[in-house]
């Protein structure tokens, strides 16, 4: 919860951008890899430091014998991601975009219209609604107005607030089943026809069907599995545009499952297996439905903070200066309030409440159904460095699309 | 809250045995409807009289004006469950059971093992895995065992307590968003192939899902619309052998159902449409489901409490004694504990917790994201007395087949 300990994440974060040229730019798969385990790898390293769970430890070495994970869902929005920050890299001295970005940034387009551009292995998704795929505008046909002021820049406080406790509850409710492995490892258990893990199936079988009630159409809702999303029932509802056209592109998904499966449950549970995989996965699912709103909420945020000094974002946008943009777009004391509210919040939700009818005090000691200091980690080294990620993410593709607000 | 008004919804709940075999007994559909309206107009009347709120008021309205909701799924066992009360409503003089109740207890055997008996609108569903169904055993393949401990009679009284926060959780969420009407109605909304409404759609397909993860083979767990239900991909799980073989037949989901969309919604959410429909209704799955857990884990409060007195419950299930079953299942003292309970329980959950990192006061009047009074009332008038109808349902059968614990 120091000041030092969220510095030492952002730092880590920084050096993503850095080695993205060098080392390993190879491919894209590896990219998205390196910047994962470097988020991750610190939650373990700071897990085996702080909690003193014997345990645990085993974690660093999963970690590092899995260069990748086996059910890492492929994401055609961020495989684009990758080169186009690549692209991003490579011209980041000229002062006009470069033919290759220009591409990239088609490619980009067409990914968030829901088209697969560059990974064959993922299906092309059949056509979405003119309000589809990135949705920050409506198309011709769209005659319902999302009234819910959940995605004005107004609303964007109280919606982050409110998404605190939407994920601690999911958490509390997973907690109450054991590790279960065999959920998230396609070897122990695999399910046809796609051979994916249970969760894995599970998620993109339930984002298949939300994508029929239009959930992916909402621009603060990304698919773990894009190539799952189907055509909507429901007729296109039209979303306040807030967001620059080509936002839909940027998509962490696979390093927030990532983060998910190999940190966050291993912490949150207990250690062994209670044979309860379907209730574990199903609990999972809205885990990670509610990770992934909280974090590509993130573009409202950077949206928000970027009209509020549009000049100097502006500035360091076209200088493609990821430090800067990083350096402006944070504010520790409001981390740190942030930080010590959701691990409140994780021992007030996660308390038994006496029986006598006696209201309980919500800041003793009492053991919790999850330990507060595992959300407040959550979120000091997992939520919020992801979050600036697609901060970041965002406002670099903020002045290339000529639909910007 | 006050004995008396417990007292008085249990009134209602007896007199639904008894009008079931004269006014009403023209068809199951009918009794069904009976029962439900009689404990859910009960909670229209009180939601009148108490909430002071006028907007309430065309609830009762829109009740009486709909002798059945157009969405109600059709369930196979309930259907079933309506015939079999008639057989021993009328038999109950006798000392043996007539031709037609061991009919309709075969019967009963085929709805619990899947198989659609009488209701020719629902598809036959196909063949469950031989622990599928009514699952109080497992099949000769089942190797993995249940170890989570909530289905033990040990565990029931933590399982319930327990299943009070997801339950509350899960309406909070849902009061996140307004009442959104056309969710509910089929005649607003239509999703194809079966033109249900949105929720409708919803929740069968997300059953069919968590079918194939065999959420549907745990004896706690109880589909709304069985003929959705799919073999599972999963190899069987063999749960604690504690409820009688025929207990699958006894459930009451088209009365949560109906309790759920006419009651609970209008009260929770904020009156109107934000057009947020498949939000809305995702957190209704999530409900409902909750709801269908608690209420029907009134199989097992049963059979425990049957263990503790064991010669009296035969003799009063030997007489069809449904009075004297409830009379004998009632425990005023720990129903009011409950209901304050869970009435603490939302205040405390439904708190905005303060920014500053104090901790809040769990019993202060601040407004709550939903109306802890309003949680109460469902236990009160809702769940416990659908619980009860459980329970007597399951106990009526308790006698009828060899392999009773």
């Amino acid at each position: 919860m120091a000041a030092a300990a969220v510095l030492g994440q952002r730092g880590a974060c920084c050096a993503y951008g850095a080695a993205a040229g060098t080392a390993e730019s190879g491919g894209t798969e590896i990219i998205a890899y390196h910047h994962i385990s470097t988020v991750s790898a610190s939650l373990v390293s700071r897990s085996t430091e702080d909690l003193a769970s014997g345990r645990r430890a085993r974690l660093r070495r999963t970690w590092l014998a899995s260069p990748r994970c086996k059910d890492l869902p492929s994401s055609t929005n961020y495989v684009i991601s990758g080169h186009d920050r690549l692209a991003l890299d490579s011209c980041s001295s000229t002062t006009s975009p470069s033919p290759s970005f220009r591409i990239t940034a088609a490619a980009a387009a067409a990914a968030a219209d829901g088209a697969g551009a560059e990974d064959t292995a993922v299906a092309t998704p059949p056509p979405l609604p003119e309000s589809g795929g990135d949705s920050a505008g409506g198309g011709e046909h769209a005659q319902l107005v999302d009234e819910s002021h959940t995605l004005t820049l107004d609303g964007i406080r109280n919606t982050l607030i409110r998404l605190e406790d939407s994920i601690i509850f999911h958490l509390i409710e997973r907690a109450q089943y054991k590790w279960n492995l065999p959920t998230y490892d396609a070897r122990m258990i695999s399910v046809p026809p796609h051979n994916l893990s249970l969760l894995a199936f599970l998620l993109r079988e339930t984002e298949r069907l939300h994508s029929n009630v239009r959930r992916y159409t909402s621009p603060d809702e990304h698919p773990f599995f894009p190539d799952a999303i189907e055509r909507p029932l429901l007729p296109p509802l039209l979303y306040p545009k807030v967001l620059c056209a080509g936002s839909g592109v940027v998509n962490v998904n696979p390093a927030i499952w990532k983060m998910y499966i190999e940190w966050l449950v291993p912490q949150l549970t207990e250690e062994g297996d209670d044979k309860n995989y379907g209730s574990a996965a199903t609990c999972d699912v809205l885990c990670l439905q509610a990770l992934s709103r909280r974090i590509h909420y993130g573009k409202f945020v950077a949206e928000a903070k970027c009209r509020e000094a549009m000049e100097e974002y502006d500035r360091l946008i076209y200088n493609k200066d990821r430090e800067g943009i990083i350096k402006k777009l944070t504010v520790e004391a409001v981390e740190d309030a942030v930080v010590r509210r959701v691990e409140l919040k994780a021992r007030t939700f996660g308390q038994d409440i006496l029986e006598s009818g006696v209201a309980a005090a919500c800041d003793s000691e009492e053991p919790r159904k999850i330990d507060p200091k595992i959300v407040a980690r959550l979120y000091q080294d997992g939520i919020m460095p992801l979050t600036k990620e697609v901060e970041v993410e965002y406002l670099l593709r903020r002045l290339d699309f000529p639909s910007t607000p």
